[in-house]
């Protein structure tokens, strides 16, 4: 694909599309996952291309409770770090937590390439500009931007530890990362390993832009959201830090309320 | 991707993925094609990947024009041919007609691919089973089946003709294949080409799992439905032999009566 001009009404969706086969054509993708970005453009379609009211919501529910925790972590997969890793990488600098790469296909290869791909870009935000609205003193932030960033761990080489009811090697993961985390921002997961993570009893919060899926009702917090839009507007939570959470979050009230964007975007037949 | 086993409840579905996947290893597909085999999915999902009543009185209306025309044919990209080449060199044995590969974004290479697969796939269609109910004194057939599979042409190699109103190579097409015929069948086609295509006059048959697309709108005969499954369905049509062209074709009221089934399958919010 070429340039993709900004003035075009698809900016957005073509972008996306341009780093995804990018990051296909180096290697850094499963064959499936351009298919699995392509169900997702469907139903972002569905939702007008936009970060609906239920969605916006789940955002600040998700931030405020990465805030809240203890021991929060990121997952990424292969799809999210060619779409959102700079921002993924603010996120966890913003509430000082380390990323793990954790992918479904796992090769050497691509283990590597991912791995190797957000040390560059760490390295790249932390030299960028720093959030607005990032103030070191504030009290849930204790640092400079640049060291912020680069205090973020990047794990996933060397994983000591597995989710127990998975098998083979997409049960793979770091004792310092995923296993001892009390709540896992994993954007575009799948759903046997988004029920393995709750069944830890872990909080797990997701980005997946079908509301109907398994990864989407079994999440604890689910972000019917296009990744790289999303991603921009938790960092925006994140980084204000007055967030809070919902009393009781209904997350699939929430999911339904999504939905019904969907169903209102269709054309009604007569 | 591994071995499918044909118990899986989703066999068809993961087999499609995995035929993409695999011609898109062996250079045939461009960039974004498995995207928008994703979008399709997404689609069909909502369709509860089954072919619905309007789906298949669409099948059946583009078989009876296809064999009422007097210059049909069969214009196939690089994912139609990855995923149905076998029916679609069938049905132009069936209503004795070319095929002409036709691509989106051109290149030497995948052009030559595509045109040794389906010259490959032709000789392998010739040499197997006839399709049930093939009897080569009907006659609407006029030959033995192995012949008429033979007699098939590949076009596309050296395109001598252009489609008005398209830019670049897009345009290319043969002057004894889409330039000269009056129906075109053309799975998964573009909305551009679509345009043009019906702007020469000629009757378009698409088959587009999104009822809302530009292509779907524009098209003389949109099949809402997944190619693999709906080509079986066209070829059976094609060697009956006996089906009827309604009277007034109203794409738009059967676009309407495929949306209705997605609608359904979604989950109504309270």
């Amino acid at each position: 694909m070429g340039e993709v001009p900004r003035s075009h009404p698809r900016y957005h969706s073509l972008m996306g599309r341009k780093l995804l086969t990018e990051a296909a054509a180096d290697g850094l993708l499963a064959d499936s996952a351009l298919i699995a970005h392509g169900r997702g453009e469907a139903f972002d379609y569905l939702l007008g291309e936009q970060t609906c009211p239920a969605a916006r919501l789940a955002i600040t529910e998700a931030a405020a409770r990465l805030l809240d925790a203890p021991a929060p972590i990121i997952s990424l997969n292969g799809n999210a770090v060619a779409l959102a890793a700079d921002d993924m990488i603010r996120c966890a600098a913003a509430i000082h937590c380390p990323i793990e790469v954790n992918i479904y296909y796992r090769t050497p290869e691509r283990m590597e390439g991912l791995l190797t791909r957000l040390e560059e870009r760490k390295i790249a935000v932390a030299e960028g500009p720093q959030p607005e609205m990032w103030h070191p003193d504030w009290e849930h932030m204790t640092g400079e931007w640049a060291e912020s960033v680069e205090q973020v761990d990047i794990l996933g080489g060397e994983p000591d530890g597995r989710i127990p009811g998975l098998e083979g090697p997409r049960a793979d993961c770091c004792t310092d990362g995923i296993l001892d985390s009390d709540i896992v921002l994993v954007p575009l997961e799948d759903g046997d390993r988004c029920e393995a993570l709750v069944a830890m009893g872990k909080q797990v919060i997701v980005v997946d832009l079908n509301p109907m899926s398994r990864t989407a009702k079994t999440a604890t917090v689910t972000i019917v959201d296009e990744l790289m839009r999303c991603s921009k507007l938790l960092l925006k939570d994140l980084v204000d830090g007055s967030v809070e959470q919902s009393e009781k979050w209904d997350n699939e009230a929430n999911l339904s309320a999504s939905l019904a964007v969907m169903l209102d975007s269709l054309p009604q037949p007569e």
